[in-house]
């Protein structure tokens, strides 16, 4: 990773953020609804007013109704205001969103409702499966905030919100075996203009063409990336870094990695074994 | 499960199918982009006609900026036009549609641009992120599709399309260990009208207050969906069954299981032991 600070690389890896756009053909600008996805950001400052009702339920209703494996909706969605949260967890929803869900994996429920001799004993496939099906109705949820004016972000580790918090999230929210805390989704009004769209990969990094086969990142590529992103936290973390929060999610992984094991294997085998 | 036929539970559970719809509060009824949002269905008939090429790259455009956990990206897509899927599969995309990208989770890209020293040995979590952040960028993609038009469905098995196939698609596209093919997300114009929404289950059964904890589904809630999602699928596949469906999956998953502890955990280990 590189640690010498450059002010010249520092300088133009900002100006990259701040210049950079998603790329929409320019015969598709007028569209409205591609418009609000492009312009979609994951939003940490958040103004006091709350969310009115029927706009929160619409947004669970998106996530309601998201696709998902054979119809499974193996999901469950932990409802939170600024109140209930406070409550349960002894500090205010990260940001100060006026709302949060935290998201789930459920196959507890699939099992429950197609009951257990269905099932074969495939609990990593089974568990791709819920994580994949959560994901999809976050981001249903996330986008439908969106279209109705409500911005939101995704966390994973902030407060103890996510997978990184499995272990305590569990206990919290007293989830039985086949329950799996992935992530929280906080909602509000975005307090000022939208912040930049964080460095994204370009395209041909990200994807290839399917018939010739996957293709290692271009030299350079990913140097420049990361260097984007240690300028880009420092602008917007003056007392931190991005090595900083790297090391943070390190120091929580080990036990994460341990818990989640433990949740997804049972107790005893630990993830022993094939299937 | 329930195998008896019944045909008055089944000429019910399939009319609470064709007569149920996403519930949008009336307030919001005039909301375009929320109308699009919610009318989505998995599609599975097409029209021959391509997509255009602006409106397709900006359908994978949405995929490329979608929010990720930390910003890592760490997906992959396999891009195909008709041409290529059948040069690299010998067959047909699914249901002859025009497009199709398979999804990757990729944890071996996150690996190159951090540094293998920065990352600790935490497989599990590395690839639930991966999974999350893949099927969100899936979801993206699907929604601006919608906008633009265009219509798709997710795949994990028809056609060899996913996580069920991990081995016969990591060969096929290539891939080095890390990275994880989770499904096919297919694009076409659809065929006629979209098809009823399949039976979702109430938002009481997939949420509950977060102060009070997790709540197990009423009784008959989940009975209730199973019949819908039998009458529907025969309805439907009028050749074969939803058990059916189930019962091929079944066939699948227990190769796909040790598939995928192999890959997520490494040839040798296979899954062995604690973090």
């Amino acid at each position: 990773m590189a640690h010498t600070p450059d002010p010249l690389l520092f300088i133009r890896s900002l100006w990259r953020i701040i210049t950079r756009k998603p790329q929409v053909p320019p015969s598709l600008k007028d569209n409205a609804l591609l418009n609000v996805i492009m312009r979609r950001r994951s939003v940490r400052t958040y103004r006091s007013d709350d969310i009115p009702e029927d706009v929160f339920c619409a947004i669970l209703e998106a996530g309601r109704v998201a696709p998902s494996t054979v119809n499974l909706q193996s999901w469950s969605f932990a409802v939170f205001t600024a109140a209930s949260w406070r409550a349960t967890f002894d500090h205010p929803i990260p940001f100060k969103a006026p709302r949060a869900v935290i998201i789930l994996g459920d196959t507890h429920r699939d099992r429950l409702a197609l009951g257990e001799e269905t099932i074969a004993h495939s609990p990593l496939v089974e568990y791709t499966i819920a994580v994949m099906n959560a994901s999809l109705a976050t981001m249903a949820m996330n986008l439908t905030a969106e279209a109705l004016g409500v911005s939101s972000v995704m966390l994973s580790e902030t407060g103890q919100s996510g997978l990184l918090d499995a272990e305590y999230l569990c206990a919290k929210l007293h989830l039985p075996p086949g329950v799996f805390p992935l992530m929280t989704i906080v909602f509000g009004y975005a307090a000022g203009a939208y912040p930049p769209m964080p460095p994204r990969l370009p395209m041909e990094t990200v994807s290839f063409d399917g018939a010739t086969g996957y293709r290692e990142p271009a030299p350079g590529v990913l140097d420049d990336w990361l260097a984007q992103m240690i300028a880009g936290y420092k602008a917007s973390h003056l007392t931190s870094s991005f090595q900083a929060q790297l090391h943070l999610y390190q120091s929580k992984i080990g036990k994460a990695e341990a818990d989640l094991r433990r949740m997804v294997f049972g107790e005893s085998s630990t993830g022993k074994g094939g299937a």
